[in-house]
């Protein structure tokens, strides 16, 4: 399955220009849709229209779960609405909501009339949810079975249900007349029960089960920490909803993961959609990126005030001025190590808030020992190079402290915002890098002008 | 299945007071794996050994799939060798190596000639693989069927198998006599299948599959595009060997995740494997954090050099040093932005290197965007509080010019990087900050020696 994309590009273009229709056609429906979906990203947008015409229904729906959402909608705004609504029809429910929740609210209003009423009944109830809680993710069709059914009827009941309606299968649930949730049986499990048994004597009950508002990092969470392939969806009295599979929560996952990354580096994810930063209208970019900016530059001007107070020990000796970038650039870089290594510890559950204590003073022992180590060069570099064994001294010593600072308010930091249940990842690089330059700059003025500016 | 652990673990350790161990035995043993890994996690060293070994054997091994690798074999060493035996013997194959493999090679022989001959005869097998690579991440039990089987029989055979061999069931892969891999079917498909029908008629023969010698970020990024819940496994020949299921590839997805965020701030993990860096060995953490560190030093005495360069413009109007800072400061954290940005998208796939114009020319007009608005605001700053137009003038222009120029090189070095085969994740941070920082130092030094210097 191992394919160079740019080179079956290069040969569908051929085809194209050919104007070979039927080869076109033949060639698009031989591959994996998720190969597909890799195509379909490298194509220029009246391509992808013009090869997406040319898919089958059934291969066109299957297709469109693995293209981003922007690029769904826009493949169903321009094709022919009967063809649209045939490939919705096809979707799970689920996925057809995602692509009608992302488009104007009259689009989407004209395909839901078009469907068929049982269907678009059921998407417009997923359309209710709010779609970052467990009732907006969920796929409302489950199987479920009675308690008193024997293994053979279940397996009886797949073969025409499952089928019927094209459902995802890794359990079943079991629920009562009024479809509150009683257990669940895996497929395993079923296949390996005697084929008399009953289903109430083989079905776990006591469920690990999601709520319709769960928000979707509790899903994430839950996910990963139980690993199992699909949870089910209640609502308020334990009745059955539906149900979330791995592959929705990968999706969700990737999300966090990367809303993680950005906030990590001053890219706010609040005011913004996570996946409007980066393709989306280019104000929203500039919204997410300004706020972060905005402190580091209030931080920065106190630095520039610090270093301001100490104007008379710059004007008296002004090559201490040039070591300036050096202090707070190593410092700055020390201490996002250590923010990291928390932030994503705390995020993987490695580190706990009971264990701050020891990773305080861990990382407080690589700071001094980096730190130290770092300090010692630098007063020989610089001792080398200005002829000045007490500047060198001095801007060693500052180093050292700085770098050590930085370790230390790096690991506190993280832990005393999750104390107080703040996010860590929200408050963590910009901020603490500018803290750090405002310490640092004060820390080797002081020094400077405590020991330097008098001895000379 | 919400529960607070802290409470429970209180509860637990009064019961471990009292001594009344049938109590603690019953407890123990009514929680959900999952949950009694997050309370081991808290547990003390001590408290953890004596609630493990209340244990069930089954809820034991099946425990160990979810504690931390040094957690499992520091709770193997320190229970009777007897009963690790069992539990080994109770875990899947590729669990047990996992396990076996991070033992000491002494330790892991003792058990292993404990263990029954075919399950060790396995394990040695998958210890012979790379631990990251397909062949030392699989499952080597595998349920297989021939092709001219029917449906009756192939569920037959599972009733049989999977039971015995605790097998994980998501398909069932096709064989001939030689082990070669023809196909594979679904559960679903086989549960709605007529019950008649031959397999090889029902199979899908187009197999994505991968190979023993496959290393782990191909193996996710596999699972990520195809979305399926397990892929086999083959050597050189087709034969089969395993198969790899979704829950591998979570962990090392996260590890993958955990890596991506911590090269992005200059901790490397080509020398130290990543989980050693937060917990192992300090001296390994500091051998991981000390590289980019370094670099990070070379490069700003490169930008001490560039101010040195203008030390007689220092001399002159030794204001314009305190401004350092701030223009590394911002310059840095807007070029940090376009570097994640590029970087997590490229390796989602959300960027791609045939648009990366496309993104410089966005980001370009994103830092121009907000390097002329910091700059004004700057500018009017300084001046207000220097009571100096042209200086304001000077430290905005230079803010605008560097802020632009930070994000023109965040989003081509990704690129590039890239383009020659070089992982974007690798050198991105440190390394551009201080390029940042040089050039921003040049461009200021050299707008102050041209323009301001002379004026006055």
């Amino acid at each position: 399955m191992n394919m160079n994309i740019q080179s079956i590009i290069e040969r569908l273009r051929e085809i194209m220009d050919d104007e070979t229709l039927n080869q076109l056609k033949e060639e698009l429906n031989g591959y994996h849709v998720a190969d597909l979906a890799d195509i379909f990203q490298e194509l220029k947008p009246d391509e992808r229209l013009r090869c997406f015409k040319l898919l089958e229904v059934e291969k066109a729906a299957d297709l469109m779960e693995y293209l981003p959402p922007q690029m769904q909608v826009e493949l169903l705004s321009d094709i022919d609405e009967n063809l649209a609504s045939q490939i919705l029809t096809q979707l799970p429910h689920d996925a057809a909501a995602d692509v009608l929740g992302d488009m104007e609210e009259d689009e989407s209003e004209t395909y839901l009339d078009k469907l068929p009423h049982k269907f678009s009944e059921e998407v417009r109830e997923l359309l209710t949810y709010n779609e970052n809680t467990a009732g907006g993710i969920m796929n409302p069709v489950v199987l479920t079975v009675n308690s008193d059914m024997s293994v053979q009827d279940v397996l009886n009941h797949i073969r025409i249900k499952a089928e019927k309606d094209n459902m995802e299968l890794y359990y079943v649930y079991v629920t009562d007349k009024q479809n509150h949730l009683l257990g669940v049986v895996s497929l395993r499990k079923l296949l390996t029960s005697p084929i008399m048994q009953k289903v109430e004597d083989i079905m776990i009950s006591d469920i690990v089960k999601l709520h319709v508002d769960d928000y979707s990092d509790y899903i994430i969470d839950e996910f990963m920490k139980y690993q199992y392939n699909a949870l089910p969806v209640v609502d308020l009295y334990n009745r059955l909803k539906g149900m979330i599979t791995w592959d929705d929560v990968h999706d969700l996952f990737e999300e966090e993961t990367t809303e993680e990354i950005y906030q990590s580096s001053g890219i706010s994810t609040e005011v913004v959609d996570e996946d409007e930063i980066l393709s989306g209208n280019i104000f929203n970019a500039i919204r997410a990126r300004t706020p972060w900016l905005f402190i580091t530059l209030i931080g920065e001007f106190i630095a520039v005030n610090v270093s301001n107070h100490f104007n008379h020990t710059i004007d008296i000796l002004p090559v201490v001025a040039i070591f300036m970038p050096l202090l707070a650039g190593l410092g700055g870089n020390i201490g996002t190590q250590s923010i990291t290594l928390m932030v994503r510890g705390l995020s993987t559950g490695q580190v706990t808030l009971s264990s701050a204590m020891h990773y305080l003073l861990r990382e407080t022992f690589i700071g001094l020992a980096i730190g130290s180590f770092f300090g010692i060069l630098v007063t020989c570099v610089t001792w080398g190079w200005q002829h000045n064994i007490e500047l060198g001294a001095i801007v060693g010593l500052a180093m050292a402290i700085n770098m050590t600072m930085a370790t230390i308010i790096g690991t506190f930091t993280p832990f005393a915002l999750k104390a107080i249940k703040v996010d860590p990842a929200v408050a963590s690089g910009p901020v603490i890098a500018t803290t750090i330059d405002v310490l640092g700059l004060a820390i080797y003025f002081t020094l400077v002008s405590t020991y330097l500016v008098k001895v000379i």
